[in-house]
């Protein structure tokens, strides 16, 4: 493959807690046993304390924290996007303070999955927070990327478990349990402690028909279900939405149609790039074809070169080609994987759609397939794509008139399957907005559980849960915490409070010298705007501000002597007033004081 | 009703041109008569030339222009509202240079119907051209309103019309055709002239029950393409989407479920104010309940006052309350109906939704309906109306779980069934972005029309059509115009790039008095910055900032004179090189120097 091993997973440190999963018990009698203890030791039940961090009310920085006595573990680490009101915000992260207090307490960290909210986190977290870490091979595998990438591979121990191991974290054992998702080897858990058993079932589906064959392991929580079970977490994510969701083999059956439809023409096709088994049916078709592949975007040639060198990626030898090699073969001999199918701003389709592409051009003889649908907030960016792509003569298929993506989380009727077979005490659904989880809710009340047994927490919120109660009267610090460039934590609401006034209406400086001996005014008002008027339509309209500043400053000089914060104070109000009423537009003025 | 009178229709001029509606013609033989003139005449054939100055490739903003010899005239004038990279922006008017240019030709414009992105431009273009409008009742009243508002009530002529009326535009006469849409009152038309029959039907969908029971009015449509069609234009906006957009009454169905389960409850609905026919269901539900009905919102009162006093809206006595009454009443005996289904940031659902409202507060007592689907762009803003209702408490229906909204435009069976019986010679989509667009081609093709004769527009084309040719060689001014506050056109893209770029990374202002006469910093270097890093955090990093202007100014003096222009720019760029290699941001720096 044309690009370097820059994922050797050689060093991944197996750990030495790792024990082979226990054979599922056979079913006990029907009757679901929750062990009641004698009364006589119920008084001194220790609870179990979950608290959440973040995932609760957003979709994004997926991270929970366990409690048992002296025992704390963690189960993802994951960042969020910046909305549209977190301008130049780079990433957001959970609040780590309720880890750090406690990380003499911690055993380690367990990952269900790869995706960036769940493992994004990770290693602005181990920076402040030395752990060992737990993830399937798929999973360590991009997390190692990240470890490198930040100079963390030397002293973090990053362990790989497969499903069916379960992992001794102090006093809690942890199962992995195989699930199916939008990306190879995620897991729920299984979280077993004196307190009782907590199943969270992490990001999943359930695909009968997987492109790895490797069905979610139903049986398993079934059987954890008969064992009993105090507390269940799922995955809200479509708990909006009615019925199944497909099999990703539904997407292969779109594909194969609409590469027979572009015949002779390049077909280029966008799609996350974690989505390994989609990238394994693009090549598929492209085998059968006869066509090429190259691939377009940093994070989707990491991906498929970790998941290539692991196995869960076959490549036919050769079919691989660069970007560069593009232009040699025929446009019916090559299949294009980009990333962008959200339209982010610098990526290679969005590139390719605004003729911004050092390397691809888009021409009337390009299909493009947009194999994902806008992640909500996404919408008009990606229609935008669509819209320059078409200008530019090409086909676009998409999702909104092709099958051509199906979703990597369970809807209504898996989520009621997971709650019916698991048969929890206490639900608690999280991964999503309020109205995911309260959709979810619903579903558990559905099933049966009572409305009392179901909790709907928010980040921060501490979860107090024994064998006959669960309690949400505590909370912990779980805020946002933005990454912006070298700055992690250092933009807050006042500096984004100021950016987003300061993209609306801009902001006017003003500027003199003063010698406060006299308080006589010895140079300037200067004035300069961004993003505020012409400045060369408005001589007039400056000419007067001016005019306003030397009068404020005059009216505040009483005996030669200038009150300088007096002026400042007085320039930012009526100078504000001033442009408002001559303008209805609300600049944030600067004044800057030079003393002499 | 609890408001004023101040959408009086009194002195709405009904324009003398206006002419009862011809009888359509009985069927001819069933060949489509497209009138072939000797080729003798053929030579001197004079073209129409239509002008799209707005609403292709985008949602917003419709307007046309028909050209036929010295004759002018216009089909509606909207606004658009401003995308995410338009900050600050309030409004997007059409440019209207190629209107201006042709004022002497012009006879009049023709409104399709109420929205705002057919009529918001009105009172823009008439401060420039004084044209005489035709609108149907509804119509007319809603832009009254709006002329009202600019002082133009008395200077424009409002002309009444009528489905079925032809009204004469020097070499045009346009004939009104009812459809049904998500306004009452909407109208196509067909436009004639000496160069051959054009239709556009406007925003429509085929709605067989309508609340009114007003069903759009096929058969004149398929006279007409008996007659014979040289062009049609159709709304393109679900071009996408399969099937037929469901009649307007389902949501009465729904509706009434929803009301059902509110019980005991309060119920909010919240729907676009022009929706006249959603209201009217409300309204009936909430009689048949014995609900009181109070609006909140002022374009929604607005456009209930015109509507009611026109009779297009149907009130019970006493049933409307003023949202200061609601109090006054147990929760089961209101609807309040509301604006804010966009998640509009100043809307009154938003404000209810994070307690800011001044008059209503919601409690778990509250049934929220939001009767309306996310426009794209919105689907973020929207969600997190819905997540901050949940937390107050309140149960919220939406589209997403419960039918709740039915579009106003046809989906593809509806615009092949109008394509089939006008059966244009040639035809372009129209009233949507790129992908609505060739959407819409694409059904042109199906039903048969050939691709040559399918025209994909762009604002600024200028099509020119005869009896045998459609060719779209030239171009007219067509941008975007913004509205800023008080300034309409003055904003433009340098204003809109350091909007954009202060929002991402803030600014960094310094300021400093320099003696010209030797070169010496008399005062300063001073920094001031916004939306940057905190200040306080920040000495070191002003202390180095403030080091290196220092040097830069005193690398620009020699022999005691000092080069300003030069030491602008360096500290501009050395500035902004310091502070991206310190803090991996981009602030715009603004340096001010006073010369004594």
């Amino acid at each position: 493959m044309p690009r370097q091993k820059n994922n050797d997973l050689s060093n991944v440190r197996v750990g030495a807690k790792i024990t082979p999963a226990k054979k599922p018990r056979a079913p006990r009698t029907a009757k679901p046993a929750r062990t009641k203890k004698p009364a006589a030791q119920k008084k001194k039940e220790e609870p179990i304390r979950i608290s959440f961090l973040g995932g609760l009310n957003e979709i994004g920085k997926n991270m929970t924290a366990f409690e048992y006595k002296e025992d704390m573990m963690l189960l993802d680490c994951g960042l969020s996007f910046p909305d549209a009101d977190m301008p130049g915000v780079d990433l957001v992260l959970p609040d780590f303070t309720y880890i750090t207090r406690n990380a003499d307490k911690i055993r380690g960290i367990v990952i269900t999955h790869g995706h960036e909210d769940h493992i994004g986190g990770l290693p602005y977290l181990l920076k402040e927070v030395n752990l060992p870490i737990y993830a399937t091979r798929l999973t360590a595998g991009l997390i190692m990327g990240k470890l490198k990438e930040h100079n963390l591979d030397k002293s973090v121990v990053l362990n790989v478990i497969k499903p069916g191991d379960v992992i001794k974290l102090g006093a809690f054992s942890v199962e992995a349990i195989h699930v199916n998702h939008s990306i190879p080897d995620p897991i729920g858990v299984a979280i077993k402690c004196g307190g009782g058993t907590i199943i969270h079932t992490g990001d999943f589906k359930i695909d009968s028909t997987p492109i790895d064959g490797d069905i979610i392991d139903l049986a398993r929580f079934a059987a954890l279900g008969r064992e009993g079970v105090l507390c269940l977490m799922t995955d809200s994510t479509n708990a909006e939405r009615q019925g199944y969701t497909e099999s990703e083999r539904k997407v292969g059956g779109s594909l194969n149609h609409l590469f027979a439809l572009a015949g002779k023409r390049r077909v280029i096709v966008a799609t996350f790039a974690s989505n390994i088994h989609r990238v394994q049916q693009i090549i598929d078709i492209s085998d059968h074809l006869g066509r090429k592949v190259a691939l377009s975007g940093r994070s989707l040639e990491n991906v498929v070169a970790v998941a290539a060198e692991l196995g869960y990626l076959k490549v036919p030898d050769g079919i691989l080609i660069s970007v560069d090699e593009v232009k040699k073969y025929p446009d019916e001999k090559i299949t294009l994987i980009t990333t962008g199918s959200q339209g982010e701003p610098m990526s290679a389709l969005t590139r390719m759609s605004s003729s911004d592409h050092r390397k691809i051009q888009i021409t009337p003889n390009d299909v493009v397939i947009i194999s994902a649908t806008p992640i909500p907030g996404n919408e008009k960016t990606v229609g935008k794509v669509i819209d320059d792509l078409l200008m530019l003569g090409a086909e676009v298929f998409y999702n909104q008139m092709y099958d051509v993506h199906v979703s990597g989380h369970a809807r209504q009727e898996e989520l009621k399957m997971m709650l019916s077979i698991v048969k929890p005490k206490y639900f608690i659904p999280v991964h999503g907005e309020r109205k995911h989880l309260t959709a979810n809710a619903f579903l558990g009340e559905s099933v049966g559980i009572p409305r009392e047994n179901i909790l709907l927490a928010a980040n921060g919120t501490q979860v107090t849960l024994t064998s006959s109660s669960m309690k949400a009267d505590t909370t912990v610090p779980a805020g946002r915490v933005f990454v912006d460039g070298y700055g992690v934590g250092d933009v807050g609401n006042i500096i984004l409070r100021d950016r987003k006034k300061l993209s609306e209406d801009g902001l006017l400086a003003v500027s003199f010298a003063i010698d406060t001996t006299n308080g006589c005014m010895i140079a300037g008002p200067t004035m300069e705007s961004r993003g505020f008027v012409y400045v060369k339509d408005s001589d007039e309209l400056f000419h007067d501000a001016c005019a306003l500043v030397e009068k404020i400053v005059a009216r505040y000089t009483k005996k030669g002597r200038v009150d300088i914060p007096a002026v400042k104070n007085h320039i930012r109000d009526e100078l504000t007033r001033f442009m408002y009423e001559r303008t209805k537009r609300g600049p944030i003025v600067v004044p800057i004081i030079l003393e002499l």
